[in-house]
């Protein structure tokens, strides 16, 4: 098992990470592995899904930024990370029929099918690397938010947007600011700052972190658009099948974070 | 008929150059018309070959910036440019079938099918402005090349990587590529600098410009991918039938050049 202290200490390479998840030997989160490599969240639909699929994340690039999409059938993401396995090289799968979401698995080789098409979406756990880098912490006060606002609907896919909230001090606002617009193709900068009923943040229902009373008066709630917007338009679609990784759980590719920045 | 003269002023608003293609009172180029507003280039494909052809731009972005795709059947881009009418809006149209071009025609409504879906491609038109702004001329000493590079294929799409080259002073080149990494959402900054045998850039046979001879030694080349990519590889797939915009005829939106901009 490959614990997250090695991992943190940066020891661990993106090929080790998927090695050691196609081996069964890791299913925790990937968070703080290889470090310094573009992780990715998954998306697995049917090819009778993804001409609408990928619209809607065009529609919608902030919150959906579209890294890689395989060819039908073919689960090797030639682009992000040559020789890879998608239906293995994750820790953990969560895995939805109709909408509902079934146990987590470890591996998704048994499900795969000849018409399933691989989405890999840009995730902010590749940009948390750039923030702490520049002081600013990414392991607390982050939650993951549904709002009020609607995104752009392709087909039977729409549905709100969905936020990553971090609260941060108002000079590590200013420079999160900063270091994530350098990054227009993984959800760039904040959309919004301030006051969450602006965007119609649900603060008592998060998807990630607990129910928020009160914000303190001495911190600045800033918001990103939140790579979890496509898994939900799939969800209420209700497509037949969908495949995603677990939340925390991506895809770590060959892709130097630093490659997808600007200078 | 809206003179050159007139739009070279900047007296004419995206409304108004739309309005004059759809009314019959401008066939001619769209270069220097809306200056500081984004135009397009526009491609019109059968739906059953959609998904191939997004997912062709997807893996060519550079190439293939897709500002925009229309609802199956549905002539208007709500989000560039809401009450437009693709089918008119245009000046000049390029008609391809099974790969031949046909007689270019300024409106397309005769031709127009429920199962069309229209793209609509970042153009190198809007940074020239930003380019000019700078101080680097841009109406001369520009061709549009193929080169020996090949895009990533979708399907039954894949070809050459088109390339827009300029020659400029040294400086100017600095400054260009300074100001094209601003738009990453419009072909970006320069792929190439230098050389064109590197990149096999054919100066034989340009799609735009003389042949080239020799160049002088005072200028450097400078290369951009280029939005006739996407193009040239729905000719190449044969799609039975394919419009676009004709060649320096593009679609101009209501969206402001400076909002594609990083700052």
């Amino acid at each position: 098992m490959i614990s997250h202290a090695i991992a943190a200490d940066g020891l661990v390479s993106p090929q080790e990470v998927r090695l050691a998840c196609r081996e069964g030997r890791l299913s925790g989160t990937t968070r703080g592995l290889a470090i310094g490599y573009v992780q990715c969240n998954l998306v697995v639909i049917r090819e009778r899904y993804a001409y609408e699929f990928l619209l809607y994340c065009q529609r919608n690039q902030r919150a959906c930024p579209v890294l890689e999409v395989t060819d039908t059938g073919d689960p090797e993401p030639k682009h992000l990370a040559p020789g890879a396995d998608l239906r293995t090289d994750l820790p953990r799968y969560a895995v939805y029929r109709d909408g509902r979401r079934l146990p987590d698995l470890t591996s998704i080789k048994e499900l795969w099918r000849d018409d399933f098409v691989s989405f890999l979406i840009g995730s902010g756990i590749s940009f948390d690397q750039a923030l702490e880098k520049a002081g600013v912490q990414t392991t607390q006060d982050r939650w993951v938010l549904r709002t009020s606002l609607q995104t752009v609907p392709a087909g039977r896919f729409q549905g709100p947007l969905v936020v990553t909230m971090r609260w941060l001090s108002p000079a590590q606002a200013i420079t999160a600011t900063q270091v994530t617009a350098r990054f227009p193709f993984n959800h760039g900068a904040p959309l919004h700052i301030g006051d969450p009923t602006v965007i119609g943040a649900d603060l008592m229902e998060p998807y990630f972190g607990p129910p928020v009373e009160a914000i303190p008066t001495s911190i600045v709630p800033v918001f990103w658009a939140c790579g979890v917007t496509p898994q939900e338009a799939a969800l209420s679609a209700k497509v037949d099948v969908m495949i995603t990784h677990s939340p925390g759980h991506g895809f770590v590719t060959d892709l130097e974070a630093s490659k997808l920045a600007l200078p």
